[in-house]
């Protein structure tokens, strides 16, 4: 094969990806927003079929030569090509190394095992969902064993979700949270709570959905490449920089829960509708990494969102959509309201201070677990010891304990650690934006353009052209440095709850 | 190729066939419901790409092999399984036929034509649109006459849209209904309107939303296997009988407007809801044509719908969702309002009675542009001459004139026709339906279910089993007779009026 017919080949392939990719994002996308419950068989059907369409297209000889007759030729390939055949030889190996049978066997042990953990929550009934658990487990175990048997496993998964991360970096960095953190968060809990019933009052659905609207339009976001839809669980999705979706999920009596959803998928958004042009339709536009996305997801939510400045911004907008509910409240009592801090059972409902701690606890059982360490049938008595020790609450149930995340049943071992890294890039990276200009004045007034320009520039347009670590060295212009993480909520609390 | 190697490889075609056509069809809902309106060109490209792979999934050799294999055994096979072959043999002769650059240049055609058409329609100018459309008519010439060079190409093409269709048919059905109703329309026309300004109040969306699952439940449409989206123009599309589709289109100041498209809609759901189990995933799980296909909308729509009975039932349903506006009006009054029949512009909009003239015109006109004895540049001036002559109506402008429909430029010739003779089916299935049982004690009780199972035993559940003639002899009991659809009108419209 010569490297222009191995180029020819790669670029059909990444065409036909996208279209695939397209269709089965938009299937999925249906199915949690507008598709009638029944239809779940039919695209189960389709969906099945199409990945098995897409397995074949990747993992085949003729694809292999292509990519290691593009990798074997760097200097004749432009640094776009040279990437692109990266990326698609890391899926390659990861795929090829498991075997097909075993491949579509922890698929259809992933659909039911979503189907017994959501019954298994609903009845608070840890035993029924274990069994899945157990096997969800030995799975990850092999299929990390199968692409690099040399290292520990829950190493290899967590590279799989953040290229780069292991123990070796990760274990320090919860380490450091808990010992630092810890006497923060227990000082902060003796302090009075402050007033937050002005959030809890009776916020029409139909006007959330309005401030839905005027928060995108806060937050830059064109509305001619950004949708928002409604799902259980918020997320983003996205085909190309020209189609981007979040959704969120209302709570007619706490406007703050999805008002954060929106800011938090917002940033999310950002991030995709931010990659470069001569990207896009290859496998080149989206996120670099899970914590890179998480990075800009929690930059817009906890550092802007849930500043002192961006309050000042939104109450007019919120005092515009709600006028009797927000009546007479100030921006710093919305401030203070919305930081408002107390170690909780839910991760999803966790604040800025307390959130580390339920990543922590997840990240020291997936150890234990992928370890071998721990019996499955012990995890939820595991799980409660560690919530009374990490944040000293008692954890009534298993449905408010051990199954409250769905990322177990779908197999997601070694992703939570991404939440928190990325929590801590974003400050780091708000130290560099500050060292080229002063973003404040601009929170304040509601203009968020200049921010985004600048993430934009660092971050966004890049997409994956850069390795996770290249590009976050990029943006904040040095190592990784915890300390500024912990520093930062240290001071933010501090100073909020007069300690 | 042995005949079990025949029917594997149909069955395969069949499976990656519902495969690729629920994805396609997921894209074209989802850029009609919720996709951001810079989404088109990521779509285009998504799409196109599909669309090559679903063209080359059928034209192919072993594809051929394998139908002639099995249309050879006809005796060895299933009836299902040889019906599934003869269908999938017409499309694979429709589509070898023509040419593939023929095929791929004519797409792109109804992509800009489409674009074209919305402009020139907004600026109400032909001139913009006529080079496109004279290309689409070529086309259609053209492609006809590979389809069948021994028929005139306008039989060909209503021939594609409802089988066995042809002008030596549909001649007197237009001529009978402009001989019979004119003189009826006119009559009508010289009476007092009935008052319907109580219809055009201002009603809520959000309001209209519950309203319509109302409607919905009415209906009998169970709603686990069919949601409801807002479009600009209404329309229903199905996945299988556990995903169907309606979508309807609100104004705040005519609330039967989307009253029956609900109700239209509704009855093509229920026709594809209706569909047998067994024949599901397959090609023959579906309408057996779009004269088939309205005759089921139109009974809902204008049989049931626009009936004196069903208004008495639903007066009390209205009166709950709009208290305000429906108070004090009686189910007579709802009765004659919804049934004000005047000689108007716009097609979408013609009450049951005028409607067949607004179809004849473009009957007429389609026959004169494919017959090639009009000049695309002359077909204003006839459209608007027809609609003096037939409704009497004077045509301020093309918008509302040659403009109004997308038909054309979607390459819809030879389509219009089934609106009409789905009306006209319609009211005989009604007749041979009232042999069976009198369904207005139910009607007027709101209770659908004994007429939706007639017709789900009598149509809905052969999908394409039976050819459009077998299924419409044996659901009327006879043969096909335009004088009954006459007859229905004349009485009705003569009550009404009191003529």
């Amino acid at each position: 094969m010569t490297l222009e017919q191995a180029l020819a080949r790669m670029k059909e392939l990444l065409a036909a990806q996208q279209a695939y990719n397209h269709a089965m994002g938009v299937l999925s996308l249906d199915g949690d927003t507008a598709a009638p419950t029944a239809s779940a068989r039919g695209r189960a059907e389709t969906m099945g079929y199409l990945s098995g369409v897409t397995y074949q297209l990747l993992v085949n000889d003729e694809v292999k030569e292509a990519l290691e007759t593009i990798l074997a030729s760097r200097d004749a390939v432009t640094p776009m090509q040279a990437r692109q055949a990266e990326l698609l030889k890391e899926d390659y190996d990861d795929s090829v190394r498991i075997p097909m049978e075993e491949y579509v066997a922890y698929s259809t042990l992933l659909t039911n095992a979503n189907a017994a953990w959501h019954d298994a929550k609903e009845r608070s009934d840890y035993a029924a969902f274990a069994p899945y658990l157990r096997q969800i487990i030995d799975y990850n175990r092999r299929f990390a064993a199968y692409k690099d048997a040399t290292r520990p496993a829950y190493d290899v998964l967590l590279d799989g979700f953040e290229k780069g991360a292991s123990t070796a970096t990760l274990d320090p960095f919860f380490r450091l949270l808990r010992e630092k953190l810890s006497p923060v968060i227990i000082e902060v809990a003796s302090r009075p709570a402050p007033d937050d019933a002005f959030l809890h009052q009776r916020f029409p659905i139909g006007d959330q959905r309005i401030f839905s609207d005027k928060l995108m339009a806060m937050m830059g976001i064109p509305r001619d490449r950004c949708g928002i839809a409604e799902t259980e669980h918020p997320f983003t999705t996205n085909f190309n920089k020209w189609d981007v979706r979040i959704t969120t999920n209302y709570s007619e009596t706490d406007v703050a829960d999805s008002m954060y959803s929106v800011i938090h998928e917002g940033g999310h958004a950002l991030y995709e509708l931010g990659t470069a042009d001569e990207i896009q339709f290859t496998n080149l536009a989206s996120g670099a990494s899970m914590g890179l996305h998480e990075s800009q997801s929690r930059f817009y939510e906890n550092l802007i969102g849930r500043s002192l400045p961006f309050c000042r911004a939104l109450l007019p907008v919120m005092q515009g959509c709600f006028p009797q509910q927000m009546q007479g409240v100030t921006a710093e009592q919305l401030y203070a309201a919305v930081n408002r801090s107390r170690p909780s059972l839910i991760r999803t409902q966790a604040d800025e201070l307390t959130y580390g701690q339920h990543v922590a606890i997840r990240y020291e059982m997936e150890k234990l677990m992928i370890g071998g360490d721990a019996k499955v049938e012990d995890l939820p008595a595991l799980w409660n010891r560690m919530y009374k020790e990490y944040l000293g609450v008692t954890v009534p149930n298993d449905r408010e304990g051990i199954l409250q995340d769905v990322h177990w049943a779908g197999g997601m071992l070694g992703y939570f650690p991404s939440y928190a890294l990325g929590s801590a890039y974003g400050v780091q990276m708000l130290a560099a934006l500050e060292k080229d200009f002063d973003p404040w004045a601009d929170v304040e007034k509601g203009d968020l353009s200049r921010i985004t320009a600048w993430l934009g520039e660092k971050i966004h347009r890049h997409g994956r052209m850069l390795t996770p670590p290249q590009l976050l060295e990029s943006a904040i212009g040095g190592p990784f440095d915890p300390e500024c993480y912990v520093r930062y909520l240290t001071k933010k609390f501090t100073d909020l709850y007069r300690l």
